[in-house]
C-alpha cells in the first residue's frame, strides 16, 4: 500500500542532492562548512522539491527524537469538563504532524509526579522540548526547568508566572477588560465573577483584572472561587443570588459553570437576561447548545496549540523566544446578556 | 532533587540479583533456559523487592520503546465536544504511567493520514503496540494491522467490526436496549433516537438495536443521524417535533446535542418532562449542570482507557487478547424523564 508524504524535509533534499543532511542543513541555513559549490546544488534542490526555509524545518537538523512531552495533570473530571486541553493538543498535533514530530503525553498521577516526569525527560532526553500548561503560582517544575537550559521549553502561562521561561500567555487581562466594560455599557452596575481555583495563575491574573476594571468603571463587584465543576459553580451562583441586592450580571469562569448558572437562574425562575445576565468563559460548543445562547469569551484554542508548536519547534532549532502573546479573545455576544434591568 | 520511582521491574530484580534481565524473564515466568539455583535466587529476590507477576510487568520484558501509539482524526471541534477521548486518554496515561510507558499521539490530518501514520509506526517499530479508535465500517485501517501481527493492537470497538484484532467495546447494545425498555416503563409508546455519524460502527450498533428493542416492545420509533454537533442535534430535534404525532421520549447519542433538545423544548415552549423526556449519552459534567439535569446512559471512560492500557501491555508481553466488553453502562435517572404524557 503506498502511502504518499508531502512534506519537504532536509532529509529529502540530501537524498535528491546526494549529499549528508548537515551539508544540506550548513547551506540552507547560510551557514560556513560547506562549498558554494554543493550550496547552490543544494539551494537548487530544495527549490524544485518545493522545500520552505523555516524554524521548524530547521529544527529537524538538530532532532533527536522527533517528540515534544507533555505531562498531563491527572484529574480525569476537570480534563473531561474543559474542552481546552483536547483542543490544544488537536492544534499541537497537527502542526508537529507537518514536520514528523510527535506528542509524548504522561499523566501526571499524584503529588510531585510531574515534576518527576519532567526531572526523568530532563536526565534521558525522551523529547526534544517540553510544553508546561496548567502553571500554578510559585510553580516548581518552573524553577527545575529554569536550572536545566539544555530542555527547550514554552510555558502557555503568563508571564509573569514563569521566570525566564520563554512562554505564550492568553490576553486574559485584557479580555476580562472588555468582558466587565460590554456589561458596564448593558447598564450593569453591579457584577461578579464566579472563578475557578484561586492557586491557578491565570485565575489570579482574572481575579486582578475584574477588580480593577470594575473599580475604575465605579462598580460594585464580588469575586467567588471554584474547583471549576457544575456543583461548585451552582453553589457560587446561588450564594451570589442569596444577596439583598444581587449582581444584576456573572462572568464565570468556563462554560459548564455558565451553564450551571443558567439553570439555578430556571430553577428559582429568573428570567435570563431580563433579570440576570450570564455570560461564559472559552465558548465551547456547549454554548450554542444552551438555552438561552450563551454570551462568551471565546478564543481559538486549536490555533493556539498550533503557534505553541511552531514555537517549540524554533525551540529546538535553537532560535531564542521571549514571552508572547495569543490573539485576543473574541466576545460573542448572544442571548444570555441583555440590559441590566431598571433599578427598583 | 532525587525523585523516587515505586514500582519494582524485572530490570530492578535483575540488578539486584547480579543476573541479567532475559535470565530474570525466563525464571519468573516458568521458561527454560536458567538452572535452578538462579531461578531460586531470582524469585527470592523478586519477593524481597515486591515485584509482581502479572502481564504487564511481563511486557517490560519485551519492551523496545516504552511508547504505546494513538492516531487521532483531526477534527478539533468534534475532539472538543466529546469529553470521551481526553477521558480515554486519561485512564490510559494513568494505567501506562505504572510501568513507565508513555502514550505517543499523533494527529490524522486529512484523508488516509491515519492510516499513513499506522503504516509510518509499523515501519519504523516507534512504538510498542497501538491504539484503533473510532473504527469506521468497512475501515481499512483495520484491513492493514491484520496483515501485520507484528504489530499489537488493540481496538476499541465492536468485535463485528475489527476482524481478527483483539478488541475492547463498550457494552451498546445492551445500553439502547436498557434505555428503551426504562422509557418504555414510563409508558412511552413513541420513541426517537437521535444517534451520531451512520459511518461510525458504534453508531451502526446502537441503531440496530434501538430498532430491534422498539419493535419488540411494539413501540414506534424514529432514527435521525447527526454529526453530534448541537446544530445537527437541534435540527433533528425540531424535525421530530414537527410531526403531528410526535414521540414523547428523545435518546441522543451525546451530551451536547440532549443540551441542544432541551433547548428546542424550552424555545417551543414544551415541558421537559412533562411533555417530551429527553435522554443523553455519555454522561460528562454537561447533564448535571443542565436544567432540568439530564438523564443518561453513563459510562467510566476513565476506566476504560485503564482497562485498555492492561491489554496493551498484555499484547506487548506477547499474550493473547481476544474479544473483550467493558462494563455496563449505569442508567442516571435524573429529571429530564418522566411518565409519558397522557394520550389525547
Amino acid at each position: 500500500m503506498p502511502i504518499q508524504k508531502s512534506k519537504v524535509t532536509i532529509f529529502d533534499v540530501a537524498k535528491a542532492s546526494g549529499v549528508s543532511s548537515s551539508a544540506v542543513s550548513y547551506a540552507l541555513n547560510g551557514k560556513s562548512g560547506v562549498s558554494d559549490v554543493t550550496r547552490d546544488k543544494v539551494l537548487k534542490v530544495a527549490h524544485e522539491l518545493g522545500w520552505k526555509p523555516n524554524g521548524a524545518a530547521q529544527a529537524l537538523a538538530k532532532a533527536k527524537t522527533q517528540r515534544v512531552g507533555l505531562a498531563l495533570g491527572y484529574d480525569p473530571k476537570l480534563l473531561s469538563v474543559e474542552s481546552y486541553m483536547m483542543e490544544l493538543i488537536s492544534g499541537l498535533g497537527a502542526e508537529l504532524e507537518k514536520y514528523d514530530y510527535s506528542l509524548l503525553v504522561r499523566m501526571a498521577v499524584g503529588e510531585d509526579a510531574k515534576l518527576s516526569i519532567i526531572d526523568d525527560w530532563i536526565a534521558t532526553g525522551n523529547v526534544d522540548a517540553m510544553l508546561l500548561v496548567n502553571v500554578e503560582l510559585g510553580d516548581p517544575c518552573v524553577a527545575l526547568l529554569e536550572e536545566h537550559e539544555e530542555m527547550p521549553v514554552l510555558a502557555i502561562a503568563d508571564a509573569s508566572v514563569v521566570g525566564n521561561l520563554p512562554s505564550l500567555s492568553s490576553a486574559d487581562a485584557d479580555a476580562v477588560r472588555r468582558a466587565v466594560r460590554y456589561l458596564y455599557d448593558l447598564g450593569h452596575r453591579q457584577i461578579a465573577r464566579v472563578g475557578g481555583p484561586e492557586s491557578l495563575a491565570h485565575s489570579y491574573i482574572r481575579d486582578s483584572a475584574f477588580a480593577d476594571v470594575a473599580s475604575e468603571l465605579g462598580m460594585r463587584y464580588r469575586c467567588l472561587h471554584t474547583d471549576y465543576t457544575p456543583e461548585t459553580g451552582r453553589e457560587a451562583t446561588k450564594r451570589l443570588l442569596a444577596f439583598s441586592e444581587h449582581p444584576t450580571a456573572i462572568i464565570y469562569d468556563n462554560d459548564v459553570m455558565a451553564l450551571a448558572g443558567l439553570g439555578v437562574a430556571a430553577s428559582q425562575g429568573i428570567k435570563v437576561p431580563e433579570e440576570i445576565s450570564i455570560m461564559s468563559w472559552d465558548d465551547s460548543l456547549m454554548c450554542t447548545a444552551a438555552y438561552p445562547n450563551l454570551t462568551a469569551m471565546g478564543r481559538d484554542v486549536v490555533d493556539t496549540g498550533k503557534q505553541a508548536a511552531g514555537l517549540l519547534l524554533k525551540l529546538i532549532g535553537g532560535e531564542r523566544v521571549g514571552h508572547l502573546m495569543e490573539g485576543p479573545y473574541e466576545l460573542r455576544a448572544r442571548a444570555s446578556t441583555g440590559p441590566a434591568p431598571a433599578a427598583e
